[in-house]
């Protein structure tokens, strides 16, 4: 889990449902190539396997990677190679073999994870030491996150480790959550959450969260308020979280804490209240890596993860 | 962290704030001698040193251990052999060289962790395969717990993971916690925790726990929601955590699940009101050992963790 780099040259793969984004990256590191196409999501699993191929073929027409790392969206199980489950934003995805569709298709051996986990990857690397342990939100459309502990990504049953938007939320108290129960962090803190807050506080419509970002600016209170909310509900579950993981870095990332300083404040605040004594002094902080994070991240699953072969189907 | 018994005789010791238990264990895990004795808890840490020793002698007079486990109280690290930090139940715990302060007082290799990560050690043996995850709460006096995912047990920075106490708690809104935070699971759902909530709500005192039970099967309604309260606390608190780690399996041990069903009953509602599709019919459990898991669980350590040995001092 220590290596950026490959040591070979490897293509990283990002499946999101509206787009694949590809790069092909040199034994150092650097990018060789860059490729995005659409995600066929209302296509079915078979044709996004076949998306991804192309996707990898187009960003190395010499055929020069020995391995290819993917990263997706829903829940992943790696040793397994199959998503475990997922929303229908990619048709019938829950139950694809990732893992052996794609290195059937490509004819190299595929590593895949869960795409927050695969973001992650490369911060749990970056930490001083061999055991270190991270705790990485991911707040956007939903919340997702990864943890590492001891140096060590966790994976759990069913590749489910990390799912942070299924933290109960005392913000959330009696709104229905997408997952079938009730009171989740997701459905208050994510970029739809912290809309429909501010559409039940104000009583008007609100097109996404951009908006109320704008219009928290301008001084609309219900604005402020829904923003603010979120932002503490999501610091209060990772500040517990905290206590319980005992992490030496907490990263937040994803589209939502790039609405401004409101939101970021209001969460560095209410995580700083959550914390033990021997945790005091801990910070959230943003993401290491830019745009390049999910793809430079899929590439390094091929150095830490179990590699599915062409041909091996289990 | 496969085995459960350790290939050689080995001393197991558990350290509470109130008493030492000792055990001597066979190669294939019988226990050969028992001993407890009172902590020194007032006389501080050098006594209790002293005491952990003489009890490891008592029952070993043939010194035929080669190595000792320690169980103790409050947050260690495994891997510096320190109590990173502890409550005054013991004076001047915080700070203390376990490690090699009782490998020099013993001549033997000593292991150390928290108590109840010890305890949870072999009930993640005993799970199937080898990438086993495991959740473990121990509900008592505090609100403890040890972590397990991917097959390992989980420490955190400085020792902390598993510190389910600190968890928020839409319950225990307000009310403040012993670590300086407000709002903490342990404040609303330990034993303590479920007595203080009986006297707000009923106006009368409480001695303890014992007494809330009683009264709550003579079917005091203050009593029976202080209970119930506590419960659903525990389980909406596990059911996240368990979204968040996908556990394989998860066990609530400690003294206040033994108060009865209403309480067990609430918190496995609770718990199941939680989970996420992919982890339902998993279903909280007791404890597989009795009294005997603490001192088997830290004989164990010998096999897992580092070994401080005598006059090795980092």
């Amino acid at each position: 889990m220590t290596a950026r780099t490959t040591g070979a040259v490897v293509t990283g793969l990002d499946l999101g449902g509206t787009k694949i984004a590809a790069a092909l990256f040199a034994p150092g590191g650097g990018v060789l190539a860059r490729h995005t196409r659409p995600t066929p999501a209302r296509e079915g699993a078979t044709a996004v396997l076949d998306a991804l191929a192309e996707a990898a073929a187009a960003v190395d027409p010499g055929a020069r990677a020995t391995a290819v790392g993917v990263a997706a969206a829903g829940v992943v199980d790696p040793l397994s190679g199959r998503v475990t489950s997922a929303t229908d934003s990619i048709r019938g995805w829950a139950g694809t073999a990732l893992g052996t569709g794609l290195a059937d298709r490509t004819g190299l051996p595929v590593a895949c994870d869960n795409d927050v986990r695969a973001t992650a990857g490369p911060e749990l690397a970056a930490l001083p030491g061999s055991r270190g342990s991270l705790l990485f939100a991911a707040v956007g459309t939903g919340v997702g996150g990864a943890l590492a502990v001891d140096g060590r990504m966790l994976h759990g049953a069913a590749g489910i480790a990390g799912h942070l938007g299924h933290l109960p939320s005392a913000e959330a108290a009696g709104l229905p959550c997408t997952c079938g129960a009730v009171g989740h962090l997701e459905v208050i803190a994510s970029g739809p959450g912290i809309t429909a807050h501010y559409e039940r506080l104000s009583g008007r419509a609100a097109d996404r969260l951009e908006t109320v970002a704008a219009l928290a600016t301008g001084g609309d209170q219900a604005a402020v308020q829904a923003i603010t909310t979120g932002a503490a509900a999501m610091g209060r579950a990772l500040g517990g979280l905290a206590n319980t993981l005992g992490p030496d870095r907490v990263v937040v990332g994803g589209g939502v804490p790039r609405i401004g300083g409101l939101y970021r404040d209001a969460l560095a605040a209410a995580f700083a209240a959550e914390l033990m004594p021997p945790l005091r002094g801990l910070v959230p902080a943003p993401p290491l890596h830019g745009k390049d994070a999910a793809v430079r991240g899929a590439a390094a699953l091929t150095t830490t993860l179990p590699l599915h072969h062409p041909g091996v189907h289990r």
